[in-house]
C-alpha cells in the first residue's frame, strides 16, 4: 500500500487540532514513514472505568480517524491496570475502583461505542495490565529515577495543589509514569489526547528517550463545551451529548446548545469539510443564514454519523413535531398498567427519569405534563382504564392506554 | 526467662541517647514485653554496599546491645534490595550499585565485625530483597498512596534541595517507602537509627499504623565527629577508626582527637559507665587528671573492646616507644629485597602507602624517612645488600635487611 504525500497527510493531519509537538519530528515521522511504507503508532490512552462516550470524546476519535485513513495502525490502549487499582485514597472520584469483570464489560461497551467511528477491525486494542503487572518494585525505581519532582510539579494541577497547601499523595506520580511506560512499551510514534493530557503526553517523550527510542509526537485536540456552552462536556455535568442518545435526543440536544458554539462543534464534531464550515461562516455573516438552521444542519449531520441519514431525517421531523408544534411524536411508546401507580414510581420504571429524586425537581419546575396540564402533585397516582400521554421535560413522551 | 524491671529497663535504654518518641509509647511497650514475657523486637537497618564498619556505627550498635542483654529480639535488616539497585541516576555516591555477589561477601564482612559487639548467636539477620522483591505495581501504588508529597518534603535534605532548586528524583521517595515496609513486614517494635534517620523511622510508624500495626518507636542516636574533630565520622572524610583497624592503628588515632572530643567519644562508644564518666570529668576539673591521659584511659577502653586487654597494654608500649620517644616499634616488619627497587614500588607492593601518589605527596610533606633522614628524591631506589629502616607517617615503618 502506498502513503499519501508526506505535505498532503501533514495538511490534513495538523488541521482542526489544538497543538502538534514538535512539528518537525512530526514531518520526520512523515517522511520516514512514507519513504520505508511503514505506517506509524498511532496511540491512544482509554479509561474503562467511564465506558459512556460522549461527543467531547469524538473530537480526538475523529483525529484518530483520519490517521486510520491514511493507512496508519490506530492503538487503543485499555488502562484496566489502573483502573483496577482505582483511587486508593479515594479521594480522586474520577479513579473509581473497578473489578476485572467490570474491567471486561465497560471495555466491550468502550469498543463497541468506538467502532461507530472508527474501523474497528483495523484497529489494535491492548490492555496495559498486560505490560504493567509485570513491572516490580525494581523496575520502578529504575524508571522513577528518570523524572524528577521539579519536572511533576510543572504539571498544571499538581503546582496549583501543591502551592495552596491541598494533598498530593505519592502514589498520583504513578499514573502518568505508567502511562508513559506504554508508550516505551508499544513504541507509540504519536499519542493523541486533549489538552490536558499534556503534561502526561510530553513525559511519555522522556521516558522513550532514556530507553533509547526516538520520542513520540504530541498531538493535542480541544476540550469541548458541553451543551451548556460553558463547562466542559462531561457526563458529571449533565452537558453531554451521548454516543448512545437516541437520535431524538442527540438532534434535540444539539438544537439547544448557545449560538457561540455553533462553530467549534462544525469543527471538531462534525463530518463537514473545512470549506463548508468557512461557507457556513460567510452565510451568517452576509444573512443568508440564521443561527437555528445552522444548529438544524449540524445536528443532521451528527445524527447521521451516529446513525444514518434517515434517522436524521425523522429525528428533525420529530423535532419540529414535538419542539417546534409542540406536538406529540409519531413514535411515541405506549404502555398499559393493570393496577393504580404513583406517576413517579411509573416513570422511573419506566427510564423517562432517573431517579425519583429527578421527578421531584421536574414536577416542581412544572416541566411534567399529564394530558397537556402541568402536574402538581408529587404523589399524583395514576389510575387504570384511563388514557393518559405524559411529557416529561421537553423530549420525553410516553403514553398509557 | 524473666525480664527487668520496666523501670529499670527504661532508664538504661534511654540513657546515652540522643531521642525517644514517643516515650509513653515506648514506656507502654517495655509494660507489655514485661508483663506477657514476650521480647520486642528492635530493627537496625543496614547498608551492605558500606561494609567497612568505623566506630561512629558502634554508638547504634552499642545501644542494640543493651537490648540485647535485657532480652529483646535484635533484628538486623541487610537492605541488599536496593544495594542491588544503587542510585540508577548515579547522582548518589552513597548509593553505589552492587551485585549479588558482593552484596552477599559485603554482608559477611559487615556481620562479621557487627559481632565485636552484638552476640552474633542470638541476631536475626534477615535479608529485605525477600520481601520487597514481591512488591509489584500495584501494591507500589497502594503503598505509595498512603504518603503525601508534603510529608516527604518536611525531610530536611528534600526540602532543602527543593527550595534551593536541585533535582530530587522520583525513585528517591521509593527508599524510605522500601524501609518503611520493612518495619511493616518484620512487625518492628522500635527501630534505631542515627539522628539523620529520624525522617525514615518515623514514615514507617505512619505506614504500620495504615497496616493497623501498632507503630514501632523511634530511637535516635547522635552522630560522632571523627578524629578531625569536625565533620561526622565517615569513611570518605578520612577521619575514621575501623572496627578492623590493628590496635596500633586505634591507639594511635584515639590519641590524636581533639579534646573537646573525650567526653562524647566516653559517652558513646566506650565501655565506661556513667558513673565512671562524671568522675573523670570531675577530676580533669579539679586538674587530678590531664586531657592526655583521658585519651590513653579512653584509647586503652576502645582497644580492649574490640580486642582485648593485652593488645590494649601493648598498643599502648608501642605508642610509647615510637610516637612519644619517637622510637621503632618491637614487631617492626622485615623485608629482604633480591634486586634494585625504586622507593615508592617497594612502599606501595608492601602496603605502607596506598597509592604511588600519596607516597609522592609524603614525601613533599617530608613525612618519610630512612635511616631517620629525611627522603627528598621522588625516585630515589633502594640497594640490595643494605640496612634500611624506613618510617612512613607517624605509625607505619617497615625494615630492609
Amino acid at each position: 500500500m502506498g502513503f499519501m504525500s508526506v505535505d498532503s497527510q501533514y495538511d490534513i493531519l495538523t488541521s482542526r487540532i489544538e497543538e502538534i509537538l514538535p512539528k518537525k519530528e512530526f514531518m520526520y515521522k512523515l517522511e520516514k514513514s512514507v519513504k520505508n511504507n511503514i505506517p506509524l503508532n498511532i496511540k491512544l490512552g482509554c479509561d474503562p472505568s467511564r465506558p459512556d462516550l460522549h461527543i467531547g470524546h469524538s473530537v480526538v476519535l475523529n483525529k484518530l480517524k483520519q490517521f486510520q485513513d491514511l493507512g496508519h495502525n490506530i492503538i487503543l490502549v485499555i488502562g484496566d491496570f489502573t483502573a483496577m487499582i482505582g483511587d486508593p485514597t479515594g479521594r480522586n472520584k474520577t479513579r473509581p475502583q473497578i473489578d476485572l469483570k467490570e474491567t471486561k464489560e465497560n471495555s466491550k461497551t468502550y469498543i463497541s461505542q468506538v467502532s461507530k467511528i472508527l474501523n474497528i477491525k483495523k484497529t489494535k486494542i491492548v490492555y496495559n495490565s498486560k505490560w504493567l503487572n509485570e513491572i516490580n518494585f525494581n523496575k520502578l525505581i529504575k524508571l522513577s529515577s528518570k523524572f524528577t519532582l521539579a519536572q511533576f510539579l510543572e504539571r498544571d494541577d499538581f503546582s496549583k495543589r501543591y502551592n495552596s497547601g491541598l494533598p498530593i499523595s505519592l502514589h498520583e506520580f504513578m499514573y502518568p509514569l505508567a502511562q508513559a511506560y506504554d508508550s516505551v512499551y508499544l513504541r507509540s510514534d504519536i499519542e493523541i489526547g486533549g489538552t490536558d493530557q499534556k503534561f502526561n503526553l510530553l513525559l511519555a517523550r522522556d521516558l522513550q528517550k532514556e530507553f533509547g527510542m526516538e520520542p513520540q509526537v504530541v498531538l493535542t485536540m480541544p476540550l469541548i463545551e458541553g451543551t451548556d456552552g460553558f463547562e466542559k462536556m462531561s457526563k458529571s455535568y449533565e452537558n453531554y451529548i451521548a454516543f448512545n442518545d437516541s437520535p431524538n435526543e442527540m438532534y434535540g440536544k444539539i438544537l439547544s446548545i448557545p449560538d457561540n458554539l455553533i462553530f467549534k462543534y462544525f469543527k471538531y464534531i462534525s463530518s463537514l469539510t473545512l470549506k463548508e464550515i468557512i461557507d457556513f461562516q460567510l452565510s451568517l455573516k452576509t444573512n443568508k443564514i440564521n443561527h437555528r438552521d445552522l444548529k438544524r444542519k449540524l445536528a443532521r449531520d451528527i445524527v447521521s454519523i451516529y446513525y444514518d441519514n434517515k434517522s436524521a431525517s425523522q429525528a428533525e421531523e420529530n423535532f419540529d413535531r414535538v419542539i417546534v408544534n409542540k406536538g406529540i411524536p409519531k413514535d411515541i411508546k405506549i404502555i398499559s398498567i393493570s393496577e393504580r401507580v404513583k406517576l413517579l414510581d411509573f416513570l422511573f420504571d419506566n427510564n423517562l427519569i432517573s431517579s425519583k429524586g429527578e421527578g421531584k425537581r421536574l414536577i416542581k419546575q412544572s416541566a411534567i405534563k399529564l394530558n397537556d396540564e402541568i402536574v402538581k402533585d408529587l404523589h399524583f397516582n395514576l389510575e387504570i382504564k384511563k388514557e393518559y400521554t405524559i411529557k416529561v421535560g421537553k423530549r420525553r413522551f410516553i403514553k398509557i392506554k
